[in-house]
């Protein structure tokens, strides 16, 4: 690649700096120091290393960018206008502001050329392990083909010491270097200070020699010499078995003759005199948001280099396409899949399901698994318990074609790298634990579903269903807690049917979200449907599963409850009350029917009883307050699950007789 | 201390082993690897190293003792058993039974000498740098003064490959190292086997090169070579400037000759036939569940040593409090401090209190700390945004005497940490973050509830008032959360008396349990309050804050909305609509107060409204389904606080046409 005249690069590195500058004291917040103090670290990266097209953001072998620390979003920003990105000086000019395309942190999705959400520290590092992770994979399936490889680019991503100390980024460095990812270079961005003051406080660690322990290839650099900077990349970039870390010392906040390398830089605007010093000290002379024109010229010459290597590729895609017919095909069914109605196979395969839901549940895996090339899963060491292998796939450590991954006990690098496979493009990732462990990974689960991600999340052992664990492993409140989580899909199937078209929702229906998918450790009831029942009613999230005429108690429940509804409205029946049972697997698609279905399901004048093992009082939303919420409000007790059930009184006598009582 | 026979070693780890055998055949359900495997580490530990008194298993000065890897339940167990603890063999036979001392995981509070409730993976190791990181503290408050030192024991533990895999261990080994935590000693069960099979699967880390980063001090020992592992914990005792990870290669499900070295042995009974050829492998001979004279007796010579220490110790401190006045008095306001209205002080530091209720707290904080010496403190790096500063107070790592933790960006490390902390004793700990981040902290907040700890949370910048950082960093479905976790009590103040009240209810009053105080970023409103208000309607969680004559509305809101509803309703009652403001600063304690109460504050036949910045759908437990919930259902969006509220909106006007709409 070509190489910058030194004094250019350091004008390139100033307009970074000016314009992070300009953009937090026009918002009057934010955080200048990363921005001021990683420029020269973008100018290289941004202008001589990264191959990007700016005209075309989703550019499948494009190389992957990402700012973990993403309070540092004015250096993103800056970058993404440089480079020609749809990012105009107008929306810098607005950083920050209602509705603008420069929100505080980088929100994918919102600003073309931003990568995945980044702020909530360790999520982009974790994410772009996923990037990593993903490249190595479609690099196996789809290169060594004829004499044209589509992937051939590398993930590239800065990270501050905020990032460094959380658990989540540990985790994910680990599995990074477990899986030897070449194709990851990160940059640390070791300023020695973050918010309390210097990392002294609370970060004494040799860094460097704990990611060496993770298998990482390791170097340190002056993060404010350029040429340094950039030898240090080509280095990482180089080193094929494993990832890269660049340790550069920076200031944080450089050129500020009064706050560089202190915490009073790293989130507060400078304000106006201390920018005017700032300006001085660094010799720039323009006007606020001005691009110089041999600074701009950079950038294009970069990304014209990218736009080229864009059409080289395509031209080369085309005809390997053409070559080879079966690669094409999976291309198309995964970097091009539509959406294909995958409910009949799911049913085809679970019509005599018995047992467990998670047993199910792993049956409709191995039976879509085949019909859709882009699905891979995994499990935090769990995979026996979650029922989540596909049969005959490779593992992904052992085969990068593989399509199983085990991430070993780490709940949230796995959420987080889910999140990365699902933004990378030709994956639909599904990940898996213990419903009571999804507390461990809730910061991806949020992030899955502000982005709008089509990540699946299947939990097993959802209730004190779980028995002898006990409650620390027994779900109480966590049902709810996903629920509460906007743009999250939670189902908690009762039996095959539901099961199947859970599974099929979440694959192929609806819009891109998250789907958390429950299973049972024990066994279910089958269910009896009453006639003029479709498998897609279950897609209305609510449904009639044993009618009766004119009810006067409407039992609602999920899941593993749903069978005690159906079993304790035909006793209600027998004993002249007139009883019906409502399934109710998806919460959020119900309340997303029209009101009229609602009623007609849920009428106004029947009781309303909910069951369901967990916490009760959200219920009250579909029972109103004079309903019955039945259900478990404490912690759960170790023992055998019948016992533990019948401890709380979730047993067709104790259900019957509570209802009994109110009518 | 006394060195065992080596056959008779032999004969204690065996019986460890066959007891632990016995009970996971006994309940058909259980995880005997990790016991077989860790029988020779438990004998040496306990027999011949651990200082423990099983007559007071509270002892102050006592060695703990912490089973990270929780579902090995029967190893403690067994051992608690032979070493005289009151859990007698009948208990072991009840394993995993409803209502039983040995659920399947150890939970504090139901089994004595289970230290803290573990079983999470990670929580123990970390809950156990809490124990150290509060041994250290305690010595720098009550050591040193005169020739008697009251703290003088060290903290032991056992993690496995799950724990170690856990990014909570990373964060808390990373702040272990950096304190420098010599009382610290913990032993690897590296047997190379986790539930998915070889941790070469997922695991290929330096697990000793990793800790030796993090600044510990390493060795590696064979777990059954009994003599060497007595070394191995010697010296580990003997490091007293770091800790001490000591790497134990093991075999799990040691003589199982056909499970050993498997997965298969991890999770899954024996069953009678492979207990039969293990017991004839380990040349064991008695019938299950027994205990031969010569095991029992080893145990009994360590507990006898231990309760003679014990008794010296009590001596000791007598005269020591005796001719130590002042740290009598610290003793007993630390390790025996009893409850204490701590209202008036916090009331009277916040009479004129104006602006965020976070600035509120933090001079709360500063109000009681002089009068609670227990109080300790810290944030994940966001002190001066939390405002959790005890000022004049030292910093921890600077002087161990001190009051104020700096935990880095490690929430998760910090929440278990805390918990460690509050098991410990003399401490009653407080951490802090922003509300979003809580997510990163839910496993210890569930267990901090589950095991009834006084711990409190600081959770500021509480939603979309926390404007331009966006919607990664504003909290919206949080409250609701945490409100969901049994047994924790979540405030949101709306002014000074409320924080003030919070502070004290959190601190001195009601039971032990988990408080989550969350606090604003942006200023409140002063509220007027009716005549006869008196600030410990405060304590009811929910009270009229602005009353009319038979209201046709209510309005209920939380901390900075309260203001908004107050507005709103003398509006109404100018429009001719007589309108109620409650304040609701915490639903839990508004739902323990009588019925009669909750109805005069919401009456039935007035139009029920909430008002709080983040989900709205459980509110309908207060409002009904006929009421009006407004709130955020969406993720939040950047922007200057008062246009995100306008865009959702929460002001005056929008909600006062909102209302009027429905009357």
């Amino acid at each position: 690649m070509t190489e910058l005249d030194p004094n250019l690069r350091q004008l390139c590195a100033n307009t970074i700096r000016a314009l992070s500058i300009d953009a937090v004291d026009a918002a009057n917040s934010g955080h200048p120091g990363a921005p001021m103090g990683l420029a020269d670290i973008a100018t290289v990266l941004w202008t001589e290393v990264l191959r990007f097209d700016p005209t075309d953001p989703k550019w499948p072998n494009r190389d992957r960018f990402v700012l973990s620390n993403g309070h540092g979003s004015m250096l993103l920003y800056s970058v993404l206008h440089l480079a020609g990105y749809d990012l105009p000086l107008d929306e810098l000019k607005r950083f920050r502001q209602l509705g603008s395309k420069t929100p505080g942190h980088p929100e994918y999705g919102i600003t073309p050329g931003v990568e995945t959400t980044t702020g909530p520290l360790g999520q982009g590092f974790a994410n772009a392990v996923g990037f990593a992770l993903a490249t190595r994979m479609a690099k196996a399936r789809f290169n060594g083909r004829g004499d044209f490889d589509p992937i051939d680019h590398h993930v590239y991503g800065i990270l501050g010491d905020g990032c460094v100390m959380e658990g989540v980024t540990s985790e994910a460095a680990s599995l990074a270097g477990h899986w030897g990812l070449g194709e990851l270079v990160f940059v640390y961005d070791d300023n020695g200070i973050s918010i309390d003051g210097s990392t002294d406080l609370a970060l004494s660690e040799d860094v460097e020699k704990r990611y060496q322990a993770y298998g990482w290839h390791t170097l340190r650099v002056d993060g404010h010499d350029q040429r340094a900077v950039k030898a240090a990349l080509e280095e990482g970039r180089s080193v094929t078995d494993r990832p890269t870390l660049i340790l550069a010392k920076t200031h944080i906040g450089f050129g500020s003759p009064n706050r560089q390398d202190t915490a009073g830089v790293h989130g507060s605007p400078l304000g106006a005199e201390e920018a005017k010093l700032t300006k001085e000290k660094l010799g720039w002379t323009y006007p606020p948001f001005t691009v110089p024109a041999e600074v701009k010229a950079a950038f294009t010459a970069a990304a014209d280099r990218g736009r080229a290597a864009h059409a080289a590729w395509q031209d080369g895609l085309t005809k390997w396409k053409a070559a080879q017919p079966d690669a094409a095909q999976l291309w198309a069914s995964t970097w091009e899949r539509t959406s294909v109605d995958l409910s009949e196979a799911a049913l085809e395969a679970l019509a005599d399901a018995k047992g467990a839901t998670r047993g199910m549940s792993g049956a409709a895996i191995n039976a879509l698994a085949p019909r859709m090339p882009a699905l891979i899963g995994g499990s935090a060491d769990l995979t026996g318990s979650n029922k989540t292998d596909i049969k005959g796939a490779a593992r992904v450590h052992d085969q990068m074609s593989g399509r199983y991954v085990h991430f070993g006990v780490r709940e949230h690098a796995m959420g987080s790298i889910t999140n990365g496979l699902a933004l990378y493009g030709p994956f639909v990732p599904y990940d898996a634990t213990f419903l009571v462990f999804s507390d461990y990974m809730r910061p991806p689960l949020r992030l899955s579903a502000l982005m709008k991600l089509r990540t699946l999340h299947v939990y097993t052992h959802d209730s004190i269903g779980l028995g002898e664990d006990g409650p620390t492993h027994q779900a109480v409140e966590h049902l709810w807690a996903l629920r509460l989580i906007p743009g999250m899909c939670v189902w908690r199937p009762a039996d095959g049917i539901e099961t199947a078209m859970a599974w099929a929702y979440s694959l192929s229906q609806g819009d891109e979200m998250p789907h958390a998918l429950v299973f049972s450790r024990q066994s279910v009831a089958k269910l009896e449907r009453p006639a003029g029942f479709s498998p897609k009613d279950v897609w209305r999230g609510g449904y009639v599963v044993k009618d009766a005429d004119k009810p006067r108690v409407v039992l609602m429940a999920t899941g593993t409850e749903v069978g005690l509804a159906v079993e304790v409205a035909a006793r209600l029946d027998k004993a002249g009350f007139a009883a019906r049972a409502v399934s109710m697997p998806c919460v959020e698609r119900f309340m997303a029917q029209d009101p009229e279905y609602r009623s007609a399901v849920l009428p106004t004048d029947a009781l309303k009883v909910s069951i369901e093992a967990g916490r009760t009082g959200p219920w009250q939303m579909l029972t109103g307050t004079d309903g019955l919420n039945l259900g478990v409000d404490t912690f759960g007790e170790s023992g055998p699950y019948e016992e533990v059930y019948a401890h709380f009184g979730l047993t067709p006598d104790a259900v019957f007789d509570r209802i009994q009582a109110r009518l």
